[in-house]
């Protein structure tokens, strides 16, 4: 294993010097030169594919169809994020006419333009779709914002060559030097020196939510606050409603076994409580539940450090109060291997201790026995903000559970029917996101193309000789993009 | 003069428990009936015009004329945001349907839906337009959020008036009793309590530096932190290019008189700040702005407390060091008026006194005087964020200051080219709000309908019935809305 040192302050300063410099050449680039550098990257990760899976297989656990995919995904996101950089529906370009009859009436015109340097902080669930050449780096890429990464330390060797492959291309391509930098940190001292500079101006973070909290708040403390997008994870509630259950007890366990266990858990949109009404047909469910988590192997973690973790909430978890074991995997756990488990509480039970509403990151899950739907209904009031809320539930659950449906859109940022929350399309209108804690923005996603909105803001330009304007608001539309125009959203050029 | 009492915990908690049952009823009614419930308040401050004028008059010191605009304003945006309302472009509806050939690919439909009550501090500045009925109200009821306005004590009986004409609607049209609500609050406290209270989901704030930035702090020290957005004035820098100050010199000072005095002064978007370069030019334009600032009369400010702020203020300034007074109102000033006054200093000077970079709330404008370009462009690069700035050039003046103009963009909301700052129109492509310490939230506005995106988040419904969707998403596009649709945007129904 690679040993790599931490960012020094002198590191740190030569870094964002050079990024605020290649700021300002970078957001003067059109849309197409933006989008042309995000698909250099994604070929030139294509051709390192095979070293760049082994290495994060080593460092990982993660096994290799698993980081083919996930890699797969980083170069999907890249293509997409920049056909969408190009289309420019992001900029929001807004143009006002002066009213003809209106002396005082004025010619106004907005569009958003780059925020600034970004600084991105890896997930270690993702080595590459949430991590070096993610999602948070193409947003910022698309917006006209260079990057800095924070190597996550849990994979620094994959980080530092997905970066080596980045500058690479920033070199082939003639991009500004500045527009990347990759460094390392292991203590939280580089993380703060990065997230407090003053070029700085947004911060884009996956993990847990003492790493996301802290950051958000050292971002606010600044002489001047800047957005911090931290996505913090949450246990991603799953409501089972009477019918549904009765009717499909045996499919739904077997979608949420597998759910509960895919990547040894490790997803933000793990399902880690799953909420039903006490009786046989819930009781049937969860001995169906029970047998196939009995059947799945335990398997490796991402790293000791979040084995160790799991095992240690997992174990404070099922001893709480009330709380019941209902089954763990039948087969013998190895080192650092996750143990598939699932643990049963009442209704009452779950409303009264706050620390079973904590997530367990790894495959577990807790089963929760409401007395009646209006207990169901208060644990969805009563639920922090979620990524995401399932309702499994008939077309009569649906229709008579008008108000636990509203409960559960007022705490999410995904509400998925019948399926399982793992599994996060990368698509525009995806929204990976929620109300507090599970992320520090709910405005905002961090899948999908509008994430790229993120690091931007808008700017109206006052009375502005066309020639003078930015492409993306000249009369003429050179860029053909849509916008809105006196309130109309339209192709055509202004008259 | 009526003496409000400031409300108490017990009233806050009602009113915070009526917002909350509110929300629930009101973020299921369609867009039209927010609209209409708009517009009847519109109407009603229509009704009421004579004896809202009268009395905001005595209150503010504000004239006829101007009380008579500001509320036809007021009518126009609660008009405008509510055809935007209806419009629903701002739900930024997206729809991915699943791709044929993969089988794990879902149905996901996106839209804004209201974030909950928001907490509204009005202007003094602008007791109509910015506060209780005012852009903040407007956009949060457009959103589906309820209202809780607390009255600014400088016109409290206004507010209270203006209050009571919503309640009248509220009770007419039906809405639910909590959709708004109206506190009195002369002591900090009360602003805390309901920046703080858990059924706040939001906050819009009009007026000083020290008050936003404490609200803002407040939102993020909950336990569940929330958007602040508040709105906290500039200085709004306006750069002199030196061939349009030769062909212009009299006009420009004809029309920054008027602008630096307009309202005496009371504007968030008051040039404060008036940058040129050393010479003949810059000394015939000081001496004619000096000419048209004797001639100006000081008028009554909004109420003692800023007129002596102002007085203070611009003392204070005048005795910064290398700052010299270049001419006052030649006019008698009676007591709580604010006297026109002109100063001016080197841009070394400038450069290194960040306290000659505060607003001085009231007609009040200081000129720098640079040695050259470079320090022109020195002063811009280290100007705080603004929400307008302000360029007068001539074509080639525009042409040899690319540097200038990327700096400028860089620190403002609204880029004004040959123009005042002065005077925010109300429409679609407006950006009022800019780089910190002008707002806390550079990437929304909260002057033209993108204000209503203020108050609202995402949310993803994955594989839902199309007949349990909202109406904005189903297949059929019964509102007949522009939404997006596997990337393309349309007004066609899903195929």
């Amino acid at each position: 294993m690679i040993m790599f040192k931490d960012a020094m302050s002198d590191e740190i300063e030569t870094v964002m010097s050079a990024a605020w410099k290649a700021f300002y050449q970078y957001k003067k680039m059109s849309l197409k030169s933006r989008a042309d550098f995000m698909r250099s990257i994604a070929i030139e990760l294509k051709n390192q594919e095979e070293d760049l899976v082994k290495t994060a297989m080593r460092e990982t656990n993660l096994t290799e169809e698993r980081l083919h995919g996930e890699l797969t995904r980083t170069i999907f996101q890249l293509n997409q994020y920049a056909a969408a950089c190009e289309r420019a529906e992001w900029v929001e370009a807004a143009i006002d006419t002066p009213k003809p009859n209106n002396k005082s009436s004025h010619d106004i015109r907005k569009m958003l333009i780059p925020l600034g340097p970004v600084v991105v902080f890896g997930a270690s669930n993702f080595p590459f779709a949430y991590s070096t050449a993610g999602g948070d780096t193409a947003c910022a890429f698309a917006a006209g914002c260079p990057v800095i990464v924070k190597a996550h330390p849990a994979h620094a060797e994959t980080s530092e060559k997905v970066a080596n492959a980045i500058f690479k291309v920033v070199e082939k391509s003639k991009m500004p030097k500045g527009i990347f930098a990759h460094v390392h940190g292991a203590s939280i001292e580089v993380g703060k020196m990065l997230v407090m500079h003053p070029h700085t101006k947004a911060v884009g973070f996956t993990g847990s939510f003492a790493g996301g909290k802290q950051l958000f708040d050292w971002g606010n403390q600044r002489k001047d606050p800047i957005p911090v997008f931290a996505e913090m994870g949450s246990i991603n509630p799953v409501f089972l409603l009477p019918e549904k259950l009765k009717t499909s007890a045996e499919e739904i366990a077997q979608m949420y076994a597998a759910s509960i266990t895919q990547g040894v858990g490790q997803f933000c949109t793990n399902p880690g409580l799953i909420i039903g009404i006490k009786g046989d047909d819930l009781k049937n469910f969860i001995s169906i539940l029970a047998k196939e988590i009995e059947k799945t192997a335990p398997h490796k973690m991402l790293h000791p450090g979040i084995a160790k973790a799991f095992d240690e909430k997992r174990e404070k978890a099922l001893h709480e109060k009330n709380v019941t074991l209902v089954s763990v995997s039948s087969i013998g756990k190895k080192e650092n291997e996750g143990t598939p488990t699932i643990a049963t509480t009442s209704g009452e039970s779950f409303l009264n201790n706050p620390l079973l509403h904590q997530e367990v990151f790894g495959p577990y899950s807790l089963v929760v026995q409401c007395t009646d739907q209006k207990q169901m209904v208060e644990i969805a009031r009563h639920l922090e903000g979620q990524l995401t809320s399932t309702l499994m539930a008939s077309e009569n659950d649906f229709l008579s559970n008008e108000e636990l449906i509203e409960e559960i859109k007022n705490i999410c940022g995904r509400f998925v029917l019948n399926g399982v929350p793992t599994g996060v399309q990368v698509c525009l209108a995806m929204q990976h996101g929620g109300p507090f804690p599970a992320t520090t923005d709910s405005r905002f996603t961090s899948v999908g193309a509008d994430g790229v909105k993120r690091f931007a803001r808008p700017i109206a330009f006052q009375n502005w000789e066309n020639k003078f304007l930015p492409d993306e608001l000249k009369n003429e539309n050179p860029l053909k993009i849509w916008r809105t125009v006196n309130n109309e959203i339209t192709k055509d050029a202004v008259k």
